[in-house]
């Protein structure tokens, strides 16, 4: 089987897929049967005839989907890494702590060198709204709520019995959001939204850049009606030396690092949907292309 | 009951506590039945002849037993509030998370405004060391594991077959004090301590502040041989505000604020110990004077 490399796959991924499928041979050009794909750049799947599946090695296809010469009528597979969903997991644990218990707070007192203890309230007095409910937001939900915090969950296409999400952002003192990116997330996070958020609650953007207006953010922060952000995504990566998010005092920036991709977990996760199509067998993890993910 | 209320019990205290035990009467001054101490100032218990129980409103209670007019044969008991025990098992999973995932790294690269992305490890890969096996260190030990940490636990009082403590050192990437202290543990976290820590591990301080050594830590992440230290307890605290670790970048500090006492469950506890010291009844978590905790 002859398997096209694009995009953003290094040394440390072609050992590893090597090693997972010793028996494919690996082309950086030329006609294939299948492509593996990392942020591609666009065109890179143009004028490959016999393409029986293109599968990416990141769980966010927003990108490869944008590309208007994407191949129609081919299938397309989405990464689904289990260390990814654990690492995804563990970040939203992680800030869901250290905003519950003024960590960051805590962080900028250092900064200052004072010695400020302030309130301390029980999990279960502290209300998450996980948005998305992938596999990511899933795993993150069950451990959040492992730790005793009261976890709610949304999703963009609602069931008739699901809680609206003006009522649920009410609730919360933290949100997190591990959404898919489509043309209905697109900006979700936006003046409206962070007005129904709750006085003095928190926003955890684990998504995409482009799922938050990065203005209307900065002014809930800067009027105090949101206490905090903790931001992995941006709508321009890496974000600018000059951007505000980096100096603000309410803002904790990481560099889209919430969750990598594990070389060896994922190579083996393609392999086998590699061989499954080869073998005319059914994938895991199909993107449904009109939904967008 | 009379009850002498003695050291730093606030109005809210007061408060929870009459609110617990109604039947009670509170004295701050006078001849009682029982003493209800929150670091009292040495002395306090002087001159109480009938003192049935002394019940402490904190965790440790290494400062009142260094009170040499500490009335002698009176039962003394420590706190265990489990709202204290979940508080301090957050703080133990938050810096383990942190220091895993290099969360305290990327806060220092967001100050120089510095997109960095780092090495990703498993949870699987970070061994985990918990000194002191009471009620804190389980429960910090068991919610770690829960996370897919190997978590390894040390007490001071061996069993003729529990792994001796340089072995568990060379083993962990992260090392959490959790110990009462004691004659024995006092200055535990010197040279010779951290010469046995793994190169490039972290130790988190969650004790007492005279379990540690502080120049030699300084010395230990100045050379290098340690990665990071979170510190909520100190020799002196508040910590001064000249003191090398607020500004050390290696060092997080915390306001002796990684558990602090639940008024409302921590008095329903005490009333319960007060009520069966009047009754005749056997007391929860008595201290054992020769032993020190």
């Amino acid at each position: 089987m002859k398997v096209l490399l694009a995009g953003e796959i290094d040394a440390e991924w072609r050992r590893e897929l090597a090693a997972a499928m010793p028996e494919a041979t690996w082309l950086d050009a030329g006609e294939a049967d299948a492509a593996l794909v990392a942020n591609p750049p666009p065109g890179a799947l143009a004028g490959q005839p016999r393409l029986r599946l293109i599968q990416s090695l990141w769980a966010g296809v927003d990108r490869l989907l944008a590309d208007p010469t994407l191949p129609a009528g081919v299938p397309i597979a989405r990464m689904v890494d289990p260390a990814m969903s654990a690492a995804m997991a563990e970040t939203a644990l992680w800030a869901t702590l250290s905003l519950h218990r003024g960590f960051f707070a805590y962080a900028q007192a250092q900064r200052e060198a004072v010695w400020r203890v302030h309130a301390q309230r029980r999990a279960d007095e502290v209300g998450v709204l996980v948005l998305g409910q992938g596999e990511m937001g899933r795993a993150a939900a069950e451990r959040i709520a492992q730790q005793g915090y009261p976890v709610r969950g949304w999703r963009r296409s609602r069931r008739h019995d699901d809680t609206p999400l003006p009522a649920l952002l009410a609730d919360a003192a933290i949100v997190i959001n591990l959404l898919p990116l489509t043309a209905e997330t697109r900006g979700l996070l936006d003046a409206g939204f962070f007005a129904r958020m709750a006085p003095g609650s928190a926003i955890v953007n684990l998504g995409r850049g482009a799922h938050l207006v990065e203005a209307d953010l900065l002014d809930a922060l800067d009027r105090g009606h949101l206490r905090h952000a903790v931001l992995d995504v941006f709508q321009t990566e890496p974000l600018p030396a000059v951007h505000a998010f980096w100096r603000h005092p309410s803002v904790t920036v990481l560099p889209h690092a919430a969750a990598l991709t594990d070389a060896r977990s994922a190579s083996a996760g393609a392999a086998a949907n590699l061989r499954a199509a080869r073998d005319g067998r059914p994938l895991a993890h199909r993107v449904d292309r009109a939904r967008g993910y």
